[in-house]
This record gives C-alpha cells, sequence and structure tokens, in this order.
C-alpha cells in the first residue's frame, strides 16, 4: 500500500486527487494538509467524501510528509519549489501538480511567474510527466512536474503531426476553453456565478503562463523551436477542456485519421474518436481520458484537431495518479477506470 | 457473475446502469436492447462508454432476456407491465425503473396514468424497492418496483417523523425541485437548453404522477392514510433533486437531530448531515445516496427536512443496483461506493 | 428631469439601476458613488454601460448627493443609516434599497442584523415601498425602504389570502428560490460558478433576515400577528426569485383565480396567469414584473401559490423606481416597459 | 408608422422582433404567422410578451402580408424563397433573416443546402443587410438577406485588416462559438438541457452553411477570393456569439488597435474596445452591439481579434431591425438602444 501525502488538500485538484484515490486499491491518503483549514474534518470541507474518508487537515511539516511514500503538491505555485528539496532530501518521491517544476529554464519561469525560482538545481531532475511523450522517464523519476491542464490537451492534440514532421511548427494555433474550476477555489469576483455562468470570453490573449510550457513540450518533440499561438478562454460551466487546433500543412497529409489511430494505440487514456465524430467536454467529465479528433476541412491545408480532457482529471490529478502508477510499477490504470459522468 | 439484461438501453437511466454497472464486481450486462437503436454501438450513441463495453442494442425478445439472472427494465412507464408476465413465467428476475408497478392499486394506476394496467396480476407480488423500508422483502422478491426519484427522496425525509408518529399526517408538503435528466432523453422543446437552462419554475402543481405513489409508500409507514401536497419544479441543471419537506408536529419534537441519526445509523446509502448544515445536490452527483438535514425554524411547530439525491443514481439506476444486491446476496454496498463528483 | 444620484453603484442592483434608467425619459444620473473604484469609469467595470453614461465614480459626498433631487442606496445594509440623517435635513428624498429601514421596530432589527440601528428616529418615517400595498403613502414618502427580494415576492403572492382572511396566518410556508446574484457581487467561494453553478440548496433554514421583515408585512395586512415558516434555496443561475407558497383555507375558498384577478387587475407590474400555466423566472427576466399563479391542488386545503419575480427588478432596483415614480408624480410605468428577455 | 408582418413568429428570432419592436415607436407589428401556432395567442407561447401585445398567430396569407410595409421572414431556410416573389410582384419589401438569398451563386447555395434555389431570379437584388459594409445598399433594397450570426461576428472582425490588406487571405480562421438558442426552437436530443448545458464541442468541423457565406463577404471586402478555416462550437448557454480570429500578417501591422478604432469610429453598434480588454458575451447580452479586441501576442505575426455578439439581437432580429431601420429613412438607432441585461 502506497502512503500518499497531500500538500494542498483544499483546493479542486485536493479534492479531486481524494475522490479518484477513494477507489485506488494500492493507495491510501495518510496526510492532508492545510494551513488554512488546519483542524477541520476533509469531509465537512467537501460532504462528497462522508464516510470515504475520516481525516482532518493538518499543518504541513516536512517531517510528516517525509514520511510519505509520495507527495502530491495540491498547491498553487510557488509552494511546492520551497518544500521541495527537503523531501528530495529526505528520498521522498514527489508529484508536483503546480508550475513550479514544469518549465526547465529558470530565467524563463522567472520570466513568467513574475519571481525568481526558489529551487533551481531541481529542474533538470524533474520530469515532465506526461506520460503519452515521456513514459519511460517517468518510472525512475523522483520528482513529477505534472502538464498544465491545457498544456495537456494541445501537446496530446499536437504531438503525432510534429513527430511525423506534417506541419509547419511556427505557425500553431490553439483556441482552447476551460471550464471555471481551472481558475481554482479562491474567492474572485471574476469566477462568481452572476460573473461567469452566462458567458464566453477569451482571457490571457497577450500571453498565457501555459504557453511557453507548451511550446517547450512541442518543440522537444518537433526537435526544433516551435512558435504557438494560444488563445485561452473561459467556459461557462465547471469542468472540461477542449482545445481546437490549427496547423499548416506542409507535406502531404496523408491519411492523418489512420496516423492519430496508430500513434495512441497503446494509450489506454488517450482515445482517437472515429472519423466525422468530435469530441465533447461531457464524455470525458470525471474520466482520465483525452479524446481527440482530427479533420482535414473542404480538402484544404489547415489540419483542424479537436480535443478534450476534464482539466481536473486528465489535466491534473488523474494524470498525478497515472504518474504515481507509473512511478510505482503499477498498472497504469490502477485506480484510474471511472466511467466518464454522463449526462 | 451475474448476467444482466437491459430494455430500454438508450435513455438516461439506461446509460447510468451501464455506468454503474462498468465498476461491479459480481454482474456483467450481456444484453442490452432498444427498438430504436437496434444494431448501432452502445459507446457510439455514449461515448463515456468507449473501452468499458463491447455491446450493441439488439431488439427486445423475451428468449434473450430470459436467459439472464436479472433484467432491468428502463424505460418510460407502460413497457414492462407487458413484458414482465412472460420474464415471470420464466422465472427471470425483473428490476423495474419504470412506474409499472409501483401503485398497488390497479384502478388508482389507471387514473393517473390514463390506460388500464396490463398486468394487474403481478401488481401484489411486486415488492416497492426502497431498501430503507422493505429491505426484508426486496431479499425474496421476484419482481422489484423501484421508487421513483421524487419519491424516494420524500419519503426517506418524512420517513422517521411518521413512523414516530410525531407529524401531522393531513398536512405534509413537500416541495421537490429535480434537474431536467428527470425528463428523460425524449426531444422536447420544453427541455431544450434555450427554454430551461436559465429558469426555474413549479410544473403539475394539480396533480402529478408521483403523488400517488408517495402517499401509498406514507401510508403504510404511517400506518394511516396521510394527505401531502407536492409541488416539483424544474432546476436548471442536469442531475439532482431537492426535497425541502414541513411537517407540524403534534407531539414534543424531542431532539429530532438524534431521532434521524438513529432511524439511519445502519444505512449505508442515507446520510444524515451534522446540526445546522444542509445539503446540496452537488455532494451527492453521481453517488447512490440520500444526505438529509432536519431543523425546527424558530422553535415553532414546523419542523422542516431537506434531502438530496442524484436523480438517476439514488433516484434510479443506483438503488436498481442496490436492490439487485440485495436479491442476490451480495454486499449492497457492491459497485456502489463512488464518490460523488465535486466540484 | 430628476436628478438622480446613487450611493454604491458597484454592485448589481447599481448597475441594474444604470441599465433601467437608461431608459428613463424623465431622469438622469448624475452622481455615482463608490469608494473603492472611484476614479474609475463607470463602463470600464460595466462594458454593456459603454455609449450609455459618461461617468466615473466618485467617494460619496453628503453635499454632492444633497444636491440631487433623489438619492438611492444600493449598498450591503449598514450604510444608509449612517448616511441618511444627513439627507433627510437637507431634504433630498432616498430610496433604499437596502435592509435598513425596512423593519420599523429597531430591536427586532439589531436582532438580526447583529449591531444596533444608527437611526431609529427615521424608522418611523421611512415608508415600505410595495406599492401595491403602500401606494398612497408611497407618494408623500422622503424615505423609502424597497422592500427585499424574497418578500417582495412572497408578500404578492400571499396578499389577497390574508387580506380575505382565507387562510390560516398561523401556519403560512415559504419555498423560495433565488439566483445567485441575489448574494451581491462580492468575492465569496460560495458563490463561485464551481460551488454554485450545479447544485441547488436550502439556506439560512433556521433563520433567514427576510423573515421579519415578510412576518411584519403580512400582519400589517392580515391586521394580527401571522408566522411564517420560510425557507430559501440558492438557484443555479443568476436572476430570478421563485416563491411556492403554501396556505391552509380556513374559509371555503370560493374562486380564488379570481379573487387573484380581481385583486391584481389596476397592478401594472402584477401580472395573474390564467389558470393551469404556471409562472417562469426567465419570463419575467430583466422586466419589472410579477407573475402569479394560485392553485388548490386535489380540491383540499391547501392553497399553492406560486410567484416569480426578477430579483434585480421587482426585487430591487425596478421597485425603486416604480417608488420614484410614484414620488415623483410620473405614470408610474415611466422607463420600465421592458419586456423580459426570453429566451 | 411602420405596419410590420412577421411570417414565422414562433422561434426565437420572432419572439425576439416582438420583444424589439415592443420599444420602437415608428414600427408595429400587425401581423405574425405560425402555420403550427394559428389561433394561439402569442404571448401564451410567450408570456414575457403578456401585457405588450394583443395579437394571435394567423396563417400566411400573401395578401394579407402584402399589406404590410415590411415584411420580416424570421424562418428556417426554404420558406422565404418560396413566398418572396408573390411579395416582391406586389413591392412589399422583405427582410429576410433566413439564409436563402445569403449567397449569390445559386450553384453554390444549392450545394450547401441540398437543393435547388426555388427563386434564384432574385439572388441578384437581394441586398446582404450587413449594414457597416453595405449600408448605401441597403437604404434602396426592397429585399434584405439577413447575415447568419456567425457572418456578422466573423466579418466584422476581420474586415478592417481585410480592407486594408493587412493580411495574408488565404488562411483565414475563426473558431467561434455559439449559445444553443443559434439551433432554434425545434425539439432536437442534441440541443436538450440534459445533453448540451454542461458541455463544450465543435461541430461541423468538416463544412458549415456559413462557411461560403463568410467567404463571399469577406471576398468583397479583400476584392479577391479568401480562405477561411471556419470551426464553430457550442457553447451551455443561451445567448451569445464569440469569434476568436486568427490571421497572418503580410505587411507590417502599424498601430493594429488604431485601424479597428477608426474603421468603427461612426458605426453606433460596433465597440472597439480599449486595448487589453476583450469582449465578453454577457456585455451584449440582448443588445444590439457587436464588441471587438485585437491583439499581436507575443508580438508575432498572427494577430487575434476576439468578437462578441448576441446571436439573436445583433447576430439576427436586431440587425433586421437596423436594416429597416435603413430602409425606411428612420435613424438607424430606433428602437435599437437597450442596454446589455448585466449580469
Amino acid at each position: 500500500m502506497i502512503r500518499v501525502g497531500i500538500v494542498g488538500g483544499t483546493g479542486y485538484t485536493g479534492v479531486e486527487l481524494l475522490r479518484l484515490l477513494a477507489a485506488h486499491a494500492d493507495a491510501e491518503v495518510v496526510l492532508i494538509t492545510s494551513r488554512a483549514e488546519a483542524g477541520r474534518r476533509v469531509d465537512d470541507l467537501f460532504p462528497n467524501l462522508r464516510g470515504h474518508y475520516d481525516l482532518a487537515f493538518v499543518e504541513p511539516e516536512v517531517d510528516a510528509l517525509a514520511d510519505c511514500d509520495v507527495v502530491f503538491f495540491a498547491t498553487p505555485h510557488n509552494v511546492a519549489m520551497h518544500m521541495v528539496p527537503q523531501l528530495m532530501e529526505r528520498e521522498t518521491r514527489v508529484i508536483d501538480l503546480s508550475a513550479d517544476y514544469r518549465i526547465r529554464d529558470p530565467l524563463l519561469w522567472s520570466q513568467w511567474y513574475g519571481e525568481p525560482h526558489a529551487s533551481p538545481q531541481f529542474l533538470d531532475a524533474a520530469v515532465y510527466g506526461l506520460p503519452e511523450v515521456n513514459r519511460a522517464r517517468i518510472a525512475d523519476a523522483k520528482l513529477i512536474a505534472c502538464p498544465g491542464c491545457y498544456p495537456t490537451s494541445v501537446q496530446l492534440g499536437l504531438v503525432p503531426l510534429l513527430e511525423e514532421g506534417l506541419v509547419d511548427s511556427q505557425r500553431l494555433i490553439a483556441s482552447s476553453a476551460s471550464g471555471v474550476s481551472g481558475a481554482g477555489r479562491q474567492a474572485k469576483v471574476d469566477n462568481l456565478v452572476s460573473e461567469a455562468s452566462d458567458s464566453f470570453k477569451a482571457y490571457g490573449v497577450a500571453g498565457h503562463r501555459h504557453l511557453p510550457e507548451i511550446e517547450q513540450g512541442l518543440s522537444d518533440v518537433a526537435a526544433q523551436p516551435v512558435q504557438l499561438t494560444f488563445v485561452p478562454h473561459l467556459l461557462p460551466m465547471i469542468r472540461g477542456i477542449h482545445s481546437t487546433l490549427f496547423a499548416q500543412l506542409q507535406a502531404p497529409a496523408g491519411d492523418i485519421q489512420a496516423l492519430f489511430e496508430r500513434r495512441y494505440a497503446q494509450e489506454p487514456f488517450v482515445d482517437v474518436l472515429p472519423a466525422g465524430t468530435y469530441p465533447q467536454t461531457r464524455t470525458v467529465r470525471g474520466a482520465n481520458r483525452c479524446q481527440i479528433a482530427v479533420t482535414l476541412p473542404q480538402q484544404r491545408n489547415t489540419v483542424v484537431v479537436t480535443a478534450t480532457i476534464d482539466n481536473l482529471v486528465k489535466g491534473a490529478s488523474g494524470q498525478a495518479i497515472q504518474n504515481m502508477n507509473i512511478m510505482f510499477g503499477l498498472p497504469e490504470v490502477a485506480g484510474l477506470n471511472q466511467v466518464g459522468l454522463l449526462p
């Protein structure tokens, strides 16, 4: 039984880790921290967990965390990078759901996150936890940087095209949309029901923090620097990310449907839909899955890929557990076979 | 392994049975019928099931159904009552999620459903599948009439008060609200997003078909005829029922919080919340659970009970599986320990 | 041209006053205050107002406000009661949308609002601004206490029954539901999209601040103290209140449909629906209107009234303008004939 | 007073015409047709109209329609093209909100709409009713083809760039999203609350009927054939279209913010937002307005334009009335100055 600790358990990725791990036969949450809610029962804050956990939040203490087999950071950025060095020293494995170790270049990180990185010495050792690209390295990792939610959907949608060199890597476009849970559980006016539940908007058009992360990941795959125009949007719903990706063919396309099916044939959590059907966020709601479709409209030169995930599952907590399974030699699907909640 | 057949698999209770049974270690769906979609793969209609089922819809045939250990009817009313006699003859157990066998009096049934009952000879044998009241009889039943969604929430909320004779059984009031999935998957203008997704209304105020069902169940418990004013409402969301129940005390209340906690202490799927907290539909979303709170506002004479369920789970498919577990001697919670999807 | 000042213009009742007054031929907003946003253009905060107003928020200053013909307080409670004395001294008329002057008994007010009233000397002079009951007094008022949103819908629904003495005034029940905009524009976790946009719950069951206000108003009409059990609920949508009201007949009902139609025949903003149809929140969205239906289910003794308003219009800013029209001798419907936004 | 007839008044563009025309001082709806609802009062079907109209639906009869000053077709495609010839003969002006006369080439129309055009002889005379491009021709038109909802937002967003020849006209991309009301009031499973209210998806990726319309309009402006990749999406809400447009600079951009502001400076219904702010669908809800922002992310070569409209107003009924105003020499803003309903 893997003994799991969770730092920052009061946010949505925290409660989602708890929901998913409740169904995991080989892992047990033994510790969950929150400075703000220390002492409060977890199921008092999240009544959906009543009967499933007998835990209360505690203050984060390195000793107790180091005693776990693995520690998940379900925190905003700027937390993990301060605690990870101590845990690495104690040889406790860490799966960081935040952005702290996603970007290898500390200067680039600083530029987008507005402060120096607190533990740049671990950036090289951190493995970017996108199993469909990095599975082998994940198995041996001590420190996993889980991909962001948008980056997961964008990369899984573009990787097959870039690996084959089929498209112009300098003119990639991602028009993505996320449910509001992606913004976290902080009290902000912009995310109130009355502000965001009956509207749609782009935001961060001039520059979003997920841009350098996506470009780094795609550049690795393309083996050359790529340029992406990334426009995120806010959807009037809770869960789900949908990415609509546009790429310019620079070689004859061949059978791109077959290409995608072949690329992901062995992937348990990437599902290429039959030609002519398109993914919806609701068909992956609550499930650790990415559904993808690829189209060449009007048989012209612009390939369109649409990809959906649940931002809290394949975009965060589910993918984190997928990484844990790989790290600990478990079947990759352990605890992650939930069927999407439809309707 | 219990071999399960499902009649009418294209509606929401059908796909929900499939979702839940995918996680049930002791049951396997071997057959699913639909006249309209015969030949179509189940996961083509419901892409959330891709990878979980390798089934196509078939025409309903008694022989094939009779070969199952249990048949669920996930149909509108007026279907099961025509097929059940043949299945009873073949000694196939039936769990009917529709209204056909819920009301024992065939005349009363006819009055509310607008046609004669097609197999009234089975009304007496049918057991009303509310485990918290009828567990013993369910274990031996050949034919289960699963409670309606509203009736489940209203009865679980009022049973403790009526069993103790604490309240006036002639002036009960239920103000209930349901998500739109309760109206099924039929194409109706009233249930379009543009009609119902940003509005709230009462309907069926003059008389709703769940009224006689609830009054029958409560009268059994009260051991006298009860009178209920039942007003259902349509919520601008998909899943969830919330019932707000009002009853007039006719005896000193004593500690009604303790009464509710005691009544449901051994029930795995009824959760009495701590005093001062109130159930939400979202904390039971996707879970086979009823959460209940009881209050005596201003210490006056009107008791208020609020109760929530997911109408498709504890209000339909989950409760149906709970009945199956009891009928087949399995642990009652088998396959039903999903955590509610929050947020 | 009536010169209007608005105190507290950054909340939802503030922006709604601006929306409605933009269409009012005889009133002009000359001043709008906000401590937090002083200096910011109104249409920067609320881009729907671009092109309609050329105003910036200013600090609240009594002199400037006193220079207006009428000042609306679109503030939380506990603001108006500190500023009104100075405005009354300057003979500036005030229409307070907050709760400060709604309850005549200062001790009762203190008990529910948790602090002493700051200007109890004006409680008697304040006129409760429910035109359908108090029209004559409103015309002469210097200070209007606009009814709360729930209280408007509950009172309009019960007044005809209580005026005629038809129902038991000691066992009234209101099961009401409100869109989230009723909770204001403050950043609170409970009102985030991810918390409240796909759920339904009761709250404040043990006691809500609108209870004493409603009981006071209904007692005036019934000419005796009434007792109400009031349970508010939070709807997963932005605008709209729906009240479902239950009353026990204590006299033969007669034709209650005709009673309601007669009572409101001359009211421009109360619309009694034809028998057998029920109001929806969406048919009054954005309109200054209360739609009402009355039913006697199963011809028993419990009358059910359902009533809908837009909480920001007839439940707040629209009603405030209706009061202004009466106070200034304008046609009561001036600027208030917007058609509800459907779909 | 302009005497208005409406053909097909039971859909959403029909009720929206009624809502808007109720506030129009110079126009009066004298006739509204529906085969299915003939004889039924308009305000019985749409209770938001109670008190605003005293009309019932009638069968469509050419004589009665010809007696109007102008007839709006608020019908699906394939209706107007059969009736318009008779109305043209009688010199009744027609504003067609459907697609029948939007595409000048009858073969292209047939290819996308799957049937021959019934009155191709009027295609040349029909004026495409996008006032911001065609104002002069609209003034003299007998027959207006109102733009589709997506096409309005896409064209208004790209016109300034194409007029200046700034961008590559062969690689234009539009990622658009619409509320469900765009799909009309027909009973379709796909548009039920339970299917579409908590999800997001692309559809029609391989080819949507608005593509040839947009390409025709943009080609006119660019004075050369353009190629657009157009991907529409379905939003989980009722009203609103948001288009995210991508274009590749082929010349130095200069000050594109100033370009957009200059282009639309005199347009009453196109609002270019300040740099750094982005339009939301909610800020144009219910208003005849297009809000636009333009950005050059990372100072690279891809221009991003975001544009929002209410699909039922500037995308349909409001724009139709704007056309009417121009045709009849009224101020273009007559009856169209509603403030967007926010929140």
